[in-house]
């Protein structure tokens, strides 16, 4: 069975309902994260990379049916329909590493109705996911302030595939290492790693476990110094570097305790052992607010590695993203329900220099100097731009980072630009709600639906003259 | 490449030193969880099954020496001692579905040093993680109150993976069923779902699209009533439902807007319809917070569906949880630094009926009328205990929830129960920890490791007569 299974029961029951009333036209789905997190100044998009290899590769197949058919207790020839039906349509999406805001397309996805459908739980699943993780990566590296940052988070991320996604997205905003071996491997990140209490304990004597680990290695080696008692740890470290002539490259690690206070005396007593070039990690729940804690004192410390609370984005685990279907078959469409309103019509982003961001519909002009941030990713069902990887990303990320508002890039209450909207998505949207509305009041049946007036659709409505109703 | 390189870098580096060193007596480490997050009153053990899985397949094949080979720049032949090592240790653990406290150990793994270590992990992310989302369930199914709760977690949780697990979990303790196709397949649960706001907005109208959604089923069917007005769409479904002779097992859902006040006006329109057999399902950002709102204001919702905010833990996303040497060789050991102490020895926790939970040595007689929680599920690598499904889980979460104390049970402020430790284990911990402390100021080598005194370790020395300073 595919990965067409990793999906939810009513993408199915509706595809199937959708095959069965021919309804097949294109839809654009658009999927964006309506507000962001209290303490987020931006978002780091990602996800699209596995959302491109998922759609490359979906094609309902035989067993998938068969499941189909038994979680839904039809038979399979009623889910006959839906066997071999691929991902045939077009993708266009922000690239990986850049940084969007609040109501801006992530991506948009433009296939066949059923199509379209189907693939929404797993791409909302990956890109909100991700888009979650690498913003929480991203403002660890601006606490630590130039100082590197390293993944320590697979042992509580949630499930072994999350913990390989924190070190791709730490990667991506510019961490120097991480813990994570099939992820390094995968993905060609430095691992780093250093030991655990347990090592120190399973030896006599602290001296012993450290003298033993130096020997296990060629290079430079970091010791766990916290396992009894910090300070003489510190020292025990000092005396086993000096008398196997290490230092240079070498490092102590702190992990509990007041780790600012820890790291000036460890600073101290390295110093005094003339072990200047001997570093200082500090880890231990550590999350951005800790390490520009530390970074603020100036904390002598050298390396944060980072693990649970960033691999599972602790203080905004979630985002509030969106698929929305946008327009089908050339009729631009909207929810209206509650503050959930969706602004219709295929989008653009544009980013204008010294301006907040635009979001516009998809075939308006950029404005002087724009820069439209939705590209064309896929088209019928390929890949139709190069799989790129964390560097390409992390050039990405750091770009838009330095465009950014001060505020926007504050560890402590930052502010999140807001995205302007277009004249024409404002009229549209506008248009698509009395429009929409007018149809409850019984007045739908002689109101013009918008993408019928000239102007105003996001693109030419498909049939020549004045409409009725749609569908 | 197998999962042995789902791990961090220092499980292997610390195999490969304890491997160099001669050190592979037996080690047993001890997971558990420090402290339980706020606003929980118990945990419920899970992932236990996943770990066997693991366990019972581990092995470091020439793929995984390669891996380790290249991301920590060594030779191959280097790594040679790590090839083909398997996992043949013993596993004592809670059963999935059973109720736990913090301390209590989870589960203790016993094997030769390097393995304990190098399954630790893959072990902790597992356990925690869904120990983590299986107690956030349990909760959702309290508030409920006896009301159906359904998982619709897939799409945000962190990853395909994590997804799967919220689906197992939730029916671990009693949810009715799950949006996710694969596992509602893979686990044998209901699998659930309605229709997307993107359906209704797919036809032309919401009666167009509640017809479509009818016929495309033989059965009963759940109408999405908000996608534009809730009332207006609750009374075309009731109009649908009517004319197709359809009530019995239909159901409406509500996603948006005030819950419980919409509720109650849509039970008014069906009930006005004559249609007092369709419920109401009401979904949209509910956690077991918001449910017990629901539930205590006499919101007339028939059933829950419960999505991100329990499938990522929203307000706990991690747990405090450790994976610590307590016993090597015979000799039980502790950490000693900071607010992390670790009390020594291999454990058992018995549960007594009326009284708190005792946290004892693995060797102590059950006080009358205990039952020990930790079971032997594995021995020599190989599982002790067949696998065991959701159904036999939530039996012992209903059996141990029902002995909870109620302030134990509460949604909102509950009183967490604390395990009392045994005489021998604090006993024990004092030794130990005095032990350690004098091997730091220079007395080590006059103390004899409490291992060596009768009565007091967790198991007969395996040195006969008095014994000097371990290894």
């Amino acid at each position: 069975m595919s990965k067409a299974t990793s999906t939810d029961l009513y993408e199915v029951t509706m595809a199937q309902s959708y095959l069965r009333e021919g309804m097949t036209g294109p839809a654009t789905f658009s999927l964006f994260v309506r507000e962001l997190p209290p303490d987020r100044g931006f978002l780091v998009c990602a996800g699209l990379e596995p959302v491109l290899a998922y759609l490359a590769d979906y094609r309902v197949d035989a067993d998938d049916v068969a499941v189909f058919a038994s979680v839904t207790g039809q038979r399979r020839e009623d889910l006959a329909p839906l066997l071999d039906l691929e991902f045939e349509g077009e993708v266009r999406a922000v690239p990986e590493g850049r940084v969007v805001l609040a109501g801006e397309p992530l991506l948009e996805v433009t296939a066949p109705l059923p199509q379209a459908q189907l693939v929404e739980t797993y791409v909302l699943n990956q890109v909100s996911h991700q888009t979650a993780v690498a913003s929480k990566c991203a403002r660890c590296v601006l606490a630590a302030d130039g100082h590197p940052v390293v993944d320590f988070s697979l042992r509580r991320t949630h499930g072994i595939e999350a913990g390989h996604q924190a070190a791709r997205l730490g990667a991506m905003v510019g961490f120097a290492g991480t813990s994570n071996v099939a992820a390094a491997h995968a993905e060609g990140l430095a691992a780093v790693g250093t030991m655990a209490h347990s090592y120190v304990e399973a030896f006599g004597t602290e001296e012993d476990a450290f003298r033993a680990f130096a020997r296990s290695r060629p290079g430079p080696v970091t010791l766990l110094v916290d396992t009894y008692d910090t300070v003489a740890g510190v020292e025990t470290a000092a005396r086993v570097l000096r008398e196997l002539g290490l230092g240079p490259g070498c490092a102590v690690r702190l992990d509990s305790g007041d780790l600012g206070a820890l790291a000036v005396r460890a600073r101290a007593v390295l110093d005094a052992a003339g072990l200047r070039e001997t570093r200082i990690v500090a880890s231990g729940g550590l999350d951005e607010f800790a390490v520009d804690d530390l970074v603020r004192a100036g904390a002598p410390v050298d390396t944060f590695a980072v693990g649970t609370r960033v691999g599972v984005c602790a203080d905004a685990p979630y985002l509030d993203s969106a698929y929305k279907l946008v327009e089908y078959d050339g009729r631009p469409v909207m929810k209206l329900s509650s503050a959930k309103v969706t602004a219709p019509g295929r989008k653009q982003v544009f980013r204008r220099p010294g301006q907040a961001d635009l979001i516009a519909l998809a075939d308006e002009r950029p404005p002087p100097g724009a820069v439209p941030l939705l590209e064309a990713v896929m088209r019928e069902g390929r890949r139709a731009s190069p799989r790129t990887g964390s560097a390409e990303a992390q050039k990405r990320f750091t770009a838009d980072l330095a465009a950014l508002p001060p505020r926007a890039r504050a560890v402590r209450a930052p502010v999140a630009p807001r995205a302007e909207l277009s004249p024409r998505l404002v009229s549209l949207t506008a248009d698509v709600r009395r429009y929409t509305e007018a149809r409850f009041t019984g007045d739908g049946h002689r109101s013009v639906h918008p993408a019928a007036r000239p102007g105003t659709g996001s693109r030419p409505a498909r049939r020549e003259g004045p409409v009725g109703p749609c569908p």
